[in-house]
Order: structure tokens, then sequence, then C-alpha cells
């Protein structure tokens, strides 16, 4: 059951809404089609060639690609095409049972593989479903008030479990075959209840979608084809409600380990972040655009112009960057998956916060005014006032005016409509807000290893202490000095 | 005429994309009336009570209460009010008229009072239109291929001119009762039949307005209260087309003098640019947006939020200090009209080209992710659907869940939505876009003076040159050392 | 006694290192001469004219002629002029003192004023020490393993107190003629002893001072002129020692109040941190030397070398805006002592704690690399070495190569050298460190109001409550919107 | 010949001023004993092992454990180790001198082969000699008045050439045992004697090498060991002037070829851009300085410190994450060596012209004032005022005053000092100012490719053009979207 603007929504596919997201998912297909090197591997399981998006990494060379294919969808679609949260949450619960299985002899990883070898049987989308609701950020999950502030389970019969609650703003959720269920955060032993992971079919009984809106969806659906911006493509981001739906035990992948919820929340964090490189293919788009702006314009030789055309790829590269060395400097986890640096995978999204931001507010500069005073297209379409617009919306000799009023209209959309939703505020909040990459790249900043640094070249006589030597041959410095990671990989 | 979503308006004011726009110009008429000393003055040309917008500045402290005024109507709206340009083109025109008089025996300078005199005794609103759709940007206006891409006199008659051409983004035009237009920069000889200021009735005949549409603005068509953020208050910015109207002598301010058209813009913008405190307002209200929905979230206490607040403050307050110390640094005109100062009023207005967008980034960064994936109003009163977006969207005990979404809009409506039309992207491009700041700041900066400085020091033999000389008795640094200007003025 | 290298210094006009220090402060006398509208007063308790330095502001006015007269001081000696802190302290006991004999009917106010007069009878210089060497930071002064780590009364008797403590990094206090000892900090009732204000005469018995060395200071004794970079000015800060250091009651002016110990320090950085606009006038030197760096090089018509004079310009001026936008929105004191607006103020020292870093930084990206591996003025002088640095370290043609190596020790000066300490370390931690400008932000900004004005536009009923009502009749609101400050002044 | 203060110096080795920098270079031999598989490789010309500074990069891991490499000496000796010019340098020569065989015929590559496999028997340090003085930046070579401003052939003879003209800033020159000789800039045809590559024994005859003096240099020269900071470790940077200086045909690599000029300097910049990498371990130093005196202060559990603390290293891992990410997506010219990503290099580069300016302020902040006001060591052991010292710069308990002390001239050292030089100048202006990464950037952005994914999401019907279909398969976006670079490495 999907819910938008207070109907029942009967096809989702015809919906003008909804369209542009299927839309940016279908291109993750086609691309695969065109680009196999790129967007496909061959499963492992079934020998089969399957989307990239359903492997688990076997090598830091395997976490570089999803990086290139991230890149190339956000420069085909401008938008987000909701399948990185399935595809990490996958490899992040590859080597969480794992090491759950270890430590409590259970058999989740058995289970988790069965269940990936039947997603890349059919070539699924997954989507993951962590984000609990959470009520008052304040209290733990079992202080909340309502119970329900946090997915949870509440009957557990001999063919598997039931439970309630709510995920918000889940990407991707109603055009995905299965969604994975996970905690969203470290749990205390009073948790335990919150402590579910596990696989629903997206139609399972009891789940019902609350679509939500975005700025300037209606445009979508008034018929044109220049004020939506980018008319194909759109994000999707609906909230789910849980009413005591069924998991079979096939489909439970952690049953109360909570003290393995942080361990699954940390890996998953630490690929998701880095796979916010996807936004530098929406950068690469508005750079793009606001070039093209600028050419409409007349100005594009302009030295400022041109300057601010190298701060925006400066920028847009700056993520990049940092995004794929965090997965270059990838390591095996002990189920043999690979895993991306956690420093940088938090130094690629803390940038994520801020840099399309800038990015966006210097496409603004580049537009002019006109990006958000411009007439409808039904003034444009006007017997009379079309005329007049086609007239004085003229820029540059050569250049349509419809063509001028589509760029502006793309870098609306881009930066305060539909796709700035994504390119804006999810980088923000997605996989994180900017406190939590903070938390973390102090917890992995190992300052007594510096300080001793500091000590030495300031003369102060020193001997190491414990935790120095610890910090030393752990952690992130262990990483950044060592040099074998990439040779041992599958290449 | 005007024109909007492809149909013409029979009645603006019922029109509920139009209204909100309406209300926040009759605020200026209701806070005259609350706050007298703020909001108004006693009219020197008609001894009556009067709109602060329509006064001539006689004193440095008239250009500061401006700012005052400004601020405290930004805190009332959160939107732009749309009196700005008129009052400071009017300033503008005051001293600009009086000297071209001086050189050319003219006598524009009487019309203008009289015209002035006229607008106090109704206390109108007037609205300025300054702004060309320019066509190819490195093409001066007689240049164009078509003559009509900046506004120019395409008849002289007995009575008066006729004028044809299009103003671009024009705020709160339709909103005004008469318009003044004005040239939009520097204009040389053979610009001549572009060198024209008048007045003109915003009814006048073959005028047509063709309404910008802003982001989300159906939003403010859809019947609710919530979704649109701020219900009551929006601003207003349109294409004026101009075909052929007629100004009669009376109201005609230039008239070929195209070597003044200069002189106009810049102490337009010299004014103009100050004028921008009015965002602070707007950030002063969506600091209190953030602050309040870190309190409904139960995270207010956490230090990187409160951090983040006193950093909204402290660029908020950047872009005040800059705004009234350019004013406070006014000084007298020949004509006797005050004018602040260029160089901070350039500043300031350079501040907030950026200041607002990181102000917004920060409310976005403390609103959650909810902000831009919340399920519509329509869900919200839906039986069954709004049952559960009572119970899954609730935050701390205490807080109403529909409050939480209230001010979650709003702070959409801030960043993304209708007023981050006024409060981003206005705030880019009004009076001008970062580089024309960044050119007045090059021309002010009196580079021989401080070379000089740094010679001395550096212990270089030097006797100063003409050009330095100048520059230290004249231009910005002779304000910066002068004692005077603000000991006589009229307090 | 004074030590400098391990040596009691006997004369310190002579000391190569002390004499620039003393040529600042001599400046500031030949400027009243020189420009006396500038830089005196007549002394309202003597009638003779007298330095600016040592006047007690009656206006807001009379502030904004503080910071004009700082400005100028700092173009004329690229340095810390040293007078701020005496100016600044006398301002602040004016009303601190007269509020404190109100409530504790002590004659505080009395003693001072006599002492004021005094030092205009001589046009003495006064310096301030405030500034306790501190110990443990995370500890109240009578918590301090030992007593002294923050100065305090040891010993009281019939005709005055005693005194022992430090005060750390003391601004020109071997140039001043008395010292004005006060707290440093808020206190509590087991830090009475340490609630001391009191003025001594620099070379009273007891005191030692162990001059603080700066970065490059050997240079000013090599005996050439140019590597020193400005030869003829420099700073001064020092350790001031204090044993047993005796005080009359008649230069005593607190003695115990400690509960208004944070008034003192309050009022003291109101004033203190927007008389950091002397920085501009360091800026407009370190600018003037970066753009006749480009000039010597030959590149000064390249558009990013103009863009980055620009930014340069942009914020210099904002220190200068937000620093005389604090004094102009001056108000009088109980006392009649005219204080300047403390959010400003506050928001021009946040400034001042880093765009003089990011100014130093583009005066360096300008200056080239030359600035940093410039051969010695000894090589310059050598007979056969110099001929080859003459030919070639020659810029553009009609250029001394002397003059350019002037230029870049002028630039590494400040950047790096002597002047940079006062530039850029001591703008970042004189009159408090970044932290303490953002916990007054923090104090200052009235979320409660905010809220208030959010709440209301986003349709969240609401009443007044009475947090809100004190916050809009008080603080920072109160001065925003009020319009009388200056017009009640003496102009 | 050696010349620093004015005289010849006789013997380096003992000078205390060179003594530090020798040691840095000391640091590389012995990390090579320590760590061998970090910092030495077998040379496959002859099969010893030897410094990794002198391998040819065979592997874009080879160019990932360059950087590896260069952030342990940074961490081990918090000033610049000077060999990666020499590095970077020998690698660029090597693909450059293969294809300009290909295209002359001429036999350089083979020449450098030997040079190469000399240096690998002895296992030199080698040192590149790039920067030429330059004269008036706007001419060129030729253009110049005086011909010596760039270094030219002056004579050729049958057994090689003469040079004469001098390099800039050369880093550790004189701790070289060869010299290699480079065009600094792009040539044109009248530049041709200006094309010319070779090495020379720095101990040549007609060399004079004049030492450029540093920030505090004569620190080293006081005898103690807190106030230098860094007591044990400094950079050099010498002018060496060539005065008809021999070079041997099989010692020359290019001579006359001047269209190949500007392969050689992009080749070089494009590695010696990401050798910036060796800025984060001189980060790390001064990170873990300022947690060490936040901690000496007491204040180390400060939110603010440690979030500044967190600021510092998402910077400086940023430097490093941008570094290795152009190393990783390495390839290989056709010579058979690896280069790094151009692209990445420069954005890498460019974050280093900023970064360490914002660790070194934020570092100057946890400082304090003391820093810079510090008295001299001799104050601190004279009998008398060391004790007064020993009591009142007492910090936390349980912290030596003496060790506080070491701490603030290390953080002094690096952000004003000796190693500011290094840490801040030279992370400007090494391996080209700001303005040359922002060019190369604007080089590689292919605007025509992203434009073209603008207007295709804009619907605005394209075809693809010439230019868009060249960028498509070559440039930037062709190494992003290439998969194999790595797969085919020698791993």
């Amino acid at each position: 059951m999907i819910y938008l603007f207070g109907k029942l929504v009967e096809e989702p596919v015809d919906h003008p809404i909804i369209r542009p997201s299927i839309n940016a998912i279908a291109e993750t297909y086609d691309l695969a089609e065109r680009e196999p090197e790129l967007a496909t591997v061959i499963s492992p399981f079934t020998g089969a060639r399957i989307s990239r998006f359903l492997h688990i990494c076997e090598s830091a060379i395997d976490l570089v690609k999803q990086n290139k294919m991230q890149r190339k969808l956000g420069q085909n679609t401008g938008t987000c095409f909701q399948r990185c949260v399935g595809m990490d949450a996958l490899n992040a619960l590859y080597s969480t049972t794992y090491e759950m299985d270890e430590v409590y002899g259970t058999d989740y990883h058995q289970r988790l593989k069965k269940f990936i070898a039947m997603t890349h049987t059919y070539n699924y989308v997954i989507g993951g479903a962590m984000t609990d609701v959470k009520g008052d950020r304040s209290l733990a999950p079992h202080q909340q008030q309502d119970p329900d502030m946090f997915v949870h389970i509440v009957e557990r019969r001999e063919k598997g479990v039931y439970i309630s609650g709510a995920k918000a703003h889940q990407t991707g959720c109603i055009n995905s075959h299965w969604l994975m269920v996970m905690p969203t955060m470290r749990l205390g032993e009073k948790d335990k209840d919150y402590a579910i992971i596990g696989a629903i079919p997206v139609d399972a009984e009891g789940i019902t979608y609350i679509y939500g809106r975005q700025s300037c969806d209606r445009r979508s659906m008034e018929g044109g084809s220049i004020d939506a911006g980018n008319a194909n493509f759109g994000g999707q981001e609906a909230m789910v409600i849980l009413e005591h739906v069924f998991i079979p035990w096939e489909y439970v992948f952690m049953d109360g380990e909570y003290d393995f919820a942080s361990m699954l929340v940390e890996r998953f964090t630490t690929y998701h972040r880095r796979s916010y490189v996807c936004k530098t293919g929406l950068g690469d788009v508005l750079i793009g655009a606001a070039a093209s702006i600028a050419e409409y314009n007349g100005v594009e030789r302009a030295s400022h112009i041109k300057d601010k055309l190298v701060e925006m790829t400066h920028l847009n590269e700056t993520i990049y960057a940092t995004g794929i060395a965090a997965s270059y400097q990838g390591y095996a986890t002990k189920s043999g998956a690979y895993i991306c640096d956690n420093m940088l995978a938090n130094v690629c999204k803390h940038h994520v916060t801020k840099m399309p931001y800038e990015i966006g507010r210097l496409a603004q500069d580049l537009a002019g005014g006109l990006v958000v005073t411009m007439p409808s297209e039904q003034e444009f379409r006007h017997h009379k006032v079309g005329e007049l617009l086609q007239k004085y919306l003229k820029g540059k000799a050569g250049i349509e005016t419809e063509d001028r009023m589509r760029m502006l209209r793309l870098i609306e959309n881009m930066t305060l409509g539909r796709n700035a939703v994504g390119y804006l505020t999810e980088s923000m909040h997605g996989a994180g807000s900017p406190q939590a990459q903070r938390i973390l790249i102090a917890r992995s900043m190992q300052l007594a290893y510096k300080k001793r640094l500091a000590r030495i070249l300031a003369g102060i006589e020193t001997t190491k202490n414990k935790e120095e030597i610890v910090e030393e041959l752990s952690g992130y410095f262990a990483r950044v000095f060592s040099l074998g990671q990439n040779e041992n990989n599958h290449l």
C-alpha cells in the first residue's frame, strides 16, 4: 500500500511523480547492458552475469569499481539511482554475520549466502531499511515512550519473527524487490528485541509506504517537459511502516545479538559514506549546466566565470579522490569480503556534506537571477505570452530561447528542486549527518601515536607507553603504512 | 495584464500564489502602525506621517534606521517585502537628478521632488524597474541584434516619450502603485535612447506582467497550511513587458543624459547593497527555526548543535554589522540627501551572496533528513495514514507532531522552497551578482595609497607621486579617516 | 629589572630588540602632533589636550574615533602600538567602579577619577595587566596547587595592599608609565583575594620583567636594515612578575568585590575586541606590500592577482566594518561612559582570529617562494656575492633589486617574522581566544526570541512566554531596534 | 662554494644552520635500514637494494608507496627531507626522453638509463634544479633584458655544453651528490638555447651556492635545544649560480628540443604535486603537538578542543587521500614508467596551498598566546629568572615546565619558525603556485563532455559534436572510467 497526496496509489509505475524514480533505477540495468565491465560482474554464486550492485567485493579494486559505476550513473541520471544502500548493506552483512557466527555459533552467514545467491539468480533490486524514526533522540530505543520508535521484534514464533516499527526516508524502497531491515545504531542489552536483521519482500503483508514529498514535486504532474528541470529522472524516499510483519527464519540474519549492532552499522557506513562518490556524477552534470548557461548568456570567456568552473571542479574531484582513496585502501575482512578504509570514507562523506552546497551556490551564481524568476512553461506555450518570452528571454545569438530556459530549469532542479533533495540535503544526512563523521574521525585519529611524534621532535625524553604501541600497530596508521593490501587481492 | 500558469489573472488579490506577496507588503503598513518610530517619518514635503520607505535620507542615522526597519520586517515576514528597490531608487535619483541639472541646466530634480511629494500625499508603494533582460551579455545595448533587449525610447512626442523593452525579475512590481523605470548599467553615447528614467503607473497601457514561478509555488495552491512552510508570506518577482508605454514629461527624470547612467546605477547599488540587511531578519527566523527543531528532536543541548547556532549567528550578524557600518559612515551628497559608504555597502552585499547559503546549510544540518522526505499534509489529514504519521513523526515528549512538521516545512521553505528564492538566489543576484561587488571593491581599494604605506615601512626611499596624493585626499580612505560626517547631521 | 636573552637589560631604549617597540609607542605621540583631531581630545578633567588613548568615551562617536585612530596607527607602524589595553581598561573601570560603588558604598570611582586626572596631567602611557599565567586551566584560582598562578593580595596593611603573582604576555608593559593590574576572569567567593584592581608604576619595587622572544627577533640585532623587514617598528610583550608589590589605597580600585570581576572583564573585552580594528591598518600595509611585489615581479595585471587583492580587501574591510558597527551602536552606561555593542564587538574579534591569517596567506601567494628562501642582507652587501644577487634577484626593469628584497622581507616580517606575532597569533589570542568569543555570542544570541519568530511564521499557535518577553525587551535585540542611542550623544 | 651570512662556509656539515638539513636527509637512509619495505626497492638496473627515491615506478602501487614513505618521513623529521624533487625528476625524465627519442631519433633515454644505473650503484642523492630566477615574469626567456634570467647554453663544444644562469630556492641542493638541471616552463622556438637538461656533480666548477635564510634561522646558532623548536631537523633551500658550467654529452638529456620542455615540466609537476603528501606527515606532528599542549594546559577534554583536532585531521587526511588517489589512478607511459593522474595530483597540491595554513592556525589556537611571547631558553637556564619561569610557566600538575616550553616551541617552529618555511610557504609555491594548479585543472576539466551530460538531462536535443567525442575517449574521464590500469600492473 502506497500513499501519496492522501490517496492510495494504484499503479506506481504510471504515477508521474514516481515514474522518474523508476527510470533512474532502470538506468542501472541499461548501463549493465551498455557497459558490462563497469556495471556487472560474474556472480561467484551462480556464474551468471549480474548487476555489480549485488556483488560482494573480493578486492580493493572491486570497491573502486563500485565508485566508478556510481559516478557514471550520477552523470547519466542527475539524481539518486537508489541502489547503493542495498549494495552496501549486503557487503556489510557478509562480514558481520561471519563474525557473529564465530562468536555465537549461529548460522547467519550461511543463510545470508543463500539469500544473496537467490538475489543473484533473479538479478533483484535490494533496498536497505535502516533509519528508524527515533522519537526523542536523547533516549535509547527501550527508553522511548512509544516502543515502536525503533523497529523491533514483537513476537517470536516457530517459523520466524514478527516485527513492528517504521523506517523513515527509505531511498528507493518502493522500487526494490526485497528490503533488508537492519538496526540503525549501537544497542545495549536492554535493546535486545531491537537487534533484528531480516529480509522481507517489498509487498509483504503489514507494510505501508507513505511517499515523501520533494521540493517542486508537483511540477512532475503539470504535464510539460521544461519546468521539471530533469523530466526523466528523480529520486524516491518514502516512510515504511511495518505493522506485525513476518520474517521466516531463513531470512533472519540477526536475532538479539545486540552487541553486533554497532559492527553492522559501522561497516555499513564505512561502505556507504564513500558511496557518496555518486554525487560527483551529479556534480559533473551541474558543472556542465553552469558552463552551458554561461555560454548561452555570452559570458563564458570572463575570467571569473572560468575560475568558478575550476573551483566547482576542484571541489567535485576532492569528493571523488577521497572516496576512491577509501576504496583503494580497502582490505579483507575475516569473511574474505573487502571493506574500504574507515577514516578516508568518513573524510569523503564529510566533504559531501558541504561541497555540493558550494557547487550549487556557484552554479546559481553563473545561472543569473532568472533561474528563480522565470515564468512557467505554460506561459511559454501560450500563443501570445509565448511570443513575448521567445523574444525577451533570448540570450546569445544562435541559442534557442527554449534551450536557455531548459538549462536554467535543470540548474533550479538540482539546487532548489526535486533533485536538490538528493544532491544537497541527502548529501548532508544520508549515511549519517556531519557530526556522525566527526565522531568517527575522532575515534580513528590516533592521538597517542601523533603526540609521541611531537614529543620526540620537541626533544622531550619519552619512552613509548602501552597505548602508543597499540595505536602504532593497529588502527588507521597501520593501514596507512601497510603496503600489502592491494598486492594480495584477486587481480 | 498579469499572466500566471498560462492564464490571465483576473483578481490578483485572490490568487493563492500572489496573496502571500501582498501580505508581505501589507506588513510594511502594519508595522508603521505598530512601531511608527521605526517604520515612518514625518514627510518634509507634506508634514504628514508616511512610510519610511518613501523618505529621502537627511542624515546617516536615517540610513541606519532603514536597516533597522528592514531587519524587523525580515523577522516578521520571513520573506522579501519588496519595497527596498523603490526606496533606494528615490534616494539615488534625488542626488543624481540634482547633479544632472547642475551640468545640463535641466529641471529633473524639481520634477522628481514633485513626484516624491505626490507619493507622500498618498503614501504609495513605489517599485523600481531596473534590470533589463540584456540578451547577449557581451554586447552593449545598441549592439544587440534586437534593440528591445534594453528598455529604450521608441518615440518622442510633445507631451512625453514612448518606451519599449522588458525588465526581468521585478520585485513586487504588481503590488506597487508606480514603477520607476531606470537604466541598468553604464551607457555610451550610442546608447543615448536607452538613457531614460521615468515613472509610470503600474496599470499603464502597454504593460504586461508575466509572473515568475518560484520553487514549490504550487504548494500555495494546495489548500493546506503546513506544506507551504510559511503560508502567509512570500515574495514576488515578475517580468514586466513594456510595449510603447507613454510617460509624460512631468514623470521623466532623465532623457538622453547617458553619461549620468552610471552615477545613477552606482548610487542605487550603494544604497541597495546594504539594504540586504533585510536578510538578517530572515536569518533570525531561520536560526530560530533551527533552534526549535533541535529542541523538538531532543538534541538542543549537544555541544555541536549549540556551536552551529553560534556560527549561524556569527554569519548573520556579520551581514548586519557591515550593512549598518555602511550606513553609519554615510555622508551628504550635493543635493543634501545622505548616501552610505560605497566600499562597506559592497562588502556587506558580497557577504550576502555567501553567508545565507551557509546559514541555510546549517539549518538543514540541524533539521535532519526529514526536512526533505516528509509526507504531505494530505497524508497527515488522511483518517488512517494521519494516525500513523501522528505516531511515527513524534519527537520529544510534549511536542505536537504537527508542530514538528510545521517547523520542518518552514526550514524547507527557506532553504529549498518559495522563500529560498528570496533568501538564497536573490541574495546572490539582487543588487548585482558577486562579481559586480568585486569590481566595485577593486575600484575603491586605493592600492597606490596602500603601496606607499608598505614602501615606507620597508625602508624604500619614496616621495609621494601624484596618484598617491589624490588617493589620500579622496576616495574610501578619505571617508575612513573623516571624523565629521556624523557630527554634521540632523541629530 | 628587565631580562632578555639571560641578561639584565641596562638601558632598554638602546637595546636593538626593544627599540622598535618604543618607536611604535612614540608614533602615538607623533600622530597626536600631526593629526590632533584624530589622536587627541581636550581632557574634561584638566582642559588640556591629551592623547585620545587616555580619554573616557562620552559618546558613540568617541568610540568610533578610537577605531579610526587605531587603523591609522596600524597603517603607520605595521605593528602593535601597545596602547589599547590601557585605553580600554580605563574605560571599563570607569563604569565598573561606578556600579560597584552603587552596590557597596565604596569610593573606587572617585579614586579612579583622580588617577585618570593625574594621567591626563602628564599625558602618560598606561598599560593594562590582566592575563594571569593560569597554571592548570581546568582549575579556579583558589584551587591551583600554587596560589600564585593568579595575582592576588598576600598582605593587607594600613596604607595599602601587597600583591604577588605574574601576568603573562603583557603588551607594551615596559614602555608604560603605570600598569593597571586587573583580574582575568569571573571569580567566586573563595577567590576573594584574587579580586584586586590597582595601579602601580612600572618601576615599582618587586617587579621583574622577562622579555618575550619573538619570531626572528635576532634579526633586529644583526645591524642591517633589510632582513628585519620592518626595521623601525615592532611589538613588545613581556612576562611581569610581581613579588610582594605594594599598592597604596588611593590606587586600589577593587579589593575583594569578586562578584564584579566578571563585569570588569566583560566590559574590558567588549571594548578591546573591537579595538582589534587596529589590525586593518596592518592589513592595509600587507595589501600594499602584496600589490607592490606583484608589480615588482611584473604580474600585477593578471586577473587572479587582482582578484586576490580584492579578496584581501574584502576580508580587511569586514573587520573594520564589524568593529566600527560595534562602536556606532555604543550606548551610555550608568556612569555616563559609553560602551560599544557586545555582540558586534565579539563578531569583529572572531573574524580577527581568522581573516588576518587568510590575508597573510594570500600575501605569501603573491610574494612567490623567494619570500622564504632569499639570502641574507650580508650576502647582498658582500662584494662578490652581492653582485650576483644584484643580477639574479632583479625583477621587472626599473625596479631596484634591493627594493624587491625589502618588500619581500616586509611580507616575511608580517607573515612569519616579528610582526606576524602581532598580526597573526596575537590576533588569535589577544582579548580572548576564539572560543571566548563564541561563548559570548552564544550568551547574546537570544534564541527564545528567535524561536518565537519561527513559530509564528510556521503557524504554530503560540503565546509569548516570560523568557521571550524578557529577551524582547532587553539584550542584543533591544539595542538592534533601539533608535535613540546615537541621537542622545554629544554630537 | 657556499655562502651564508656573508661568509664562505668551510665545512657545511659542521654549520649549525646546515646540520639539521643534513640530518633530515640522513633519516631517508636510516629509514631504509629500519623499514626496507617502505623505503627501498631492488634496483632493476643493478639488482642491489637501493633507496626508493631513486626508483623508476613500474606500477601504480609503486607510486602509492612513494606517498607512504613520504608521509612516514614527514612524521619522523617534521620538515622537508629534500629528496622528492630528484625522485620526481628522474621519473619524469624517464618517459620524456623516451618520447623525445621517438620523435627525434636521439639517444637521450639510453644516456639517462646509464645515469640512473650509476646513481643506483652508489645509492646517491639526486637534486633537481628547475626553478629559474625568471626576472620579469611577463617576459619569455629570450625576451629578458639579461639573458641569464633563465639557465641556458652559452657554448657548445665537442665534448659537451657550457651553461650559465641561476636556479632559485633549490631544495637540498647542497646535500645532493648530483643536480639535474631542467627547464622551468614551456619554451618557444626562440628559447631553443634554454632547452637544456643535464646532470652535474654538486661540486662542479663554476657553481656557487648562496644559502637562503629562513625564519628564526639564528636560533640554530644559539647553542640551546629548546628555542629552535625542532633542534634536529630542518629544511634547506639555496640559490644555485651556474657560471659557465660544463656538462659532457653523456649527462645531457635534452639539447634544444624546446617543444618537449612543456612535457617534461608537466610530467614533473604531475608527480611532484602529489608528492606533497609529505606534508601530511608534518601535519601529523602538528596535530600531535596541538593535542599535547592542550593536555599540558589541562583543557584536552573541552568539546571545542576535540572538535578542532578533528578538523585538523579532516584537512590533513584530505591531502593524503587526494594524493594517493592520484597515485592509485596512475598509468603506464609509453616508456613503461608509471605516472599518476594529473587532475587529482593538481587537486591534491591545490589543497596543500591552503590546508596546512588552516591546520597551523588551529594549532596556534590550541597553543595559547604563550607560543609567541615565551621568554628565551637563556632566561630559563638563568639561575634566578629560571626559577621564576619554572614556577610561573607551570601548566597541569605532573607536566614538566620545560616540556610545556618545548612543545610550544615546536608549534612555533612549524607555524612561524624554520619549519614553517617548508610547512606553509613552500606548500604554497613548491611544484607551482596555486594559480598553476588552477590552470591545469581548467585544462583537464573536459567541459564539452560535461555540457553534453547537462544538455541530455535538460531535454535539449543534441547530437555529439567532434570535440565531445574526443573528450569522451581521452583525457581525465577516460581515466576515471578506465577499469584496467591497476589490473595490469606488476602486483
